[in-house]
């Protein structure tokens, strides 16, 4: 069985937060602030094209009532969240999870560059989405 | 108005992937991996905390939706979905809004360092969060 689903059936302790039919949330114990807080959906499923609507809907407002906490409860001022949808994204652990990242300012976390599309290859792009 | 309210009325034109009632997807022009994508709640919030739920879930559903597409039909192996939550956060346009990154094996997008918590400190941030 995966680690999340032994953590959901209580076989691995956990930090839990909150419960509900459809998610577990808890806190990450390898944080990248303290407070670092992982949304799982119950169902063992890979990733989104596997998630059931409902249980993403259920993951979003759980994402909503945990970043509320995070800032009123702890004191920060922002976060990021964060879903590594398949290994080549860096997914780790292969059972859909959100990531939800305390942010205060000046803590030296860094975004990665953006870069400008060449002419013509968000055409492209674009012309291969809808295709 | 804000950026994203006048390219969701038409006034500044943008690669619009998709539109619904509720969310306005659109690629951006200043990607990490080409076909980057922002899928933005159409109303003029800020962030989880100003959002209703109901356009919180058409936005996870929305994102379902274009990241199937992204691996479908663009051919990447996965992505990341990121929604940077206030300024402190990275949040650099102050009407929310989701990124998908589309992702390759080797692209050299580096994730940020986590760390373990001190003796105590895990049972101290959940003691705040469930006060």
């Amino acid at each position: 069985m995966c680690i999340f689903c032994q953590i959901i059936a209580g076989e691995i302790p956990s930090y839990k937060i909150y419960e509900d039919e459809r998610v577990f949330v808890l806190l990450d114990i390898r944080p990248i602030n303290s407070g670092d807080t992982l949304v799982i959906v119950k169902k063992h499923v890979a990733n989104f094209e596997e998630a059931a609507a409902e249980d993403l809907q259920a993951a979003i407002l759980a994402i909503k009532k945990i970043g509320r906490l995070i800032k009123e409860k702890l004191g920060y001022a922002g976060y990021n969240v964060i879903e590594n949808n398949d290994p080549v994204a860096g997914q780790e652990i292969p059972h859909l999870h959100f990531h939800i990242i305390p942010r205060l300012a000046d803590d030296g976390i860094k975004f990665w560059p953006s870069h400008d599309y060449a002419p013509g290859e968000a055409e492209e792009i674009l012309r291969q989405l809808k295709s």
